[in-house]
């Protein structure tokens, strides 16, 4: 037996995207976003309201960071995402938060958040969606595996759990991807 | 020290989205897409080539469906998005997957896969991007806590981890979302 649930947000998994801004003072903003995803090769989609500061920064700047939330920093991330700069001007500070300026794009990375995607706002759509080219992703040197490449162990990136309204940390590897060698979508 | 690798499409965690649909004769048809996220309240946006039988379907029945690929049907899944029902008509069967048609769309259910969106075209964007609302999110009640709701431990979704392209189980629970008890988008 199956049961409905109408209409519901519920996609699993759902990331916990940090997004990093600069207003028109140059002061650093971050915010917490569950929805969005990749929009086309090299590309990301964000949903978010035209009230957030986040929204006004990126609109200014045409620019920001992504950051993958950590284990280590779970109830920073959570914060980031119930507080509004809006209200709380200090609230990177308050959630323990340092930033840098990124190398190819006018937005802060999240210094204690190893892996970062550098975004370049391509479009607003016409329902106020936030589509950006990726044009660096960047990670520490200590969450890199012995080919260089990220390693999502080291990384420990969180999941969002929607119909829970929890975090969830990643598990072990249960498969290859593209076992017959050829890309999925 | 942090390390630049340029344009990638690296999202963590990436969801790994089975799409099922029907053909014009009402043959079933599935993929699996990672490119893909929340688009706003209820609706989904998914990237797909304009070449893939699913894009053909949905333009033709303006509905589908979204399974999350899950632990006991990883190599399965994995097929649905290396093979092309353009070259193996019978690739729903190869994988061993059965369907049942979705009670509120004209798209197929896989029976296996314990949780769907049953999903109505709202547009195709310039990009060739599907947005779609979610007009009915359907779960096997064996995968149901006991409050009713989907429990992920039950539902056991794997994750996209993109730079090892490799699939992941998720793990523990790290924290609450909303500790302030304000929502998150």
């Amino acid at each position: 037996m199956r049961k409905n649930f109408g209409m519901k947000t519920w996609i699993y998994p759902m990331p916990v995207l940090i997004l990093g801004t600069y207003d028109e003072n140059g002061v650093p903003d971050a915010m917490n976003a569950a929805w969005g995803g990749a929009y086309d090769a090299g590309k990301i989609i964000i949903s978010l309201s035209a009230d957030h500061k986040t929204t006004k920064n990126i609109k200014l700047k045409k620019a920001f960071t992504v950051s993958f939330a950590t284990i280590d920093y779970v109830a920073a991330c959570d914060y980031l995402g119930i507080v509004s700069a809006n209200d709380e001007p200090d609230k990177l500070e308050v959630a323990g938060f340092t930033t840098s300026k990124a190398e190819f794009v006018d937005a802060p990375i999240i210094n204690e958040l190893p892996m970062s995607l550098e975004c370049k706002l391509e479009k607003i759509t016409e329902d106020g969606n936030v589509i950006a080219e990726i044009v660096n992703c960047v990670a520490d040197e200590d969450v890199l595996d012995e080919r260089g490449l990220p390693d999502i162990d080291l990384i420990r990136p969180i999941i969002f759990d929607p119909a829970a309204a929890a975090y969830r940390e990643i598990g072990e590897k249960v498969g290859d991807a593209f076992v017959e060698g050829k890309s999925i979508e």
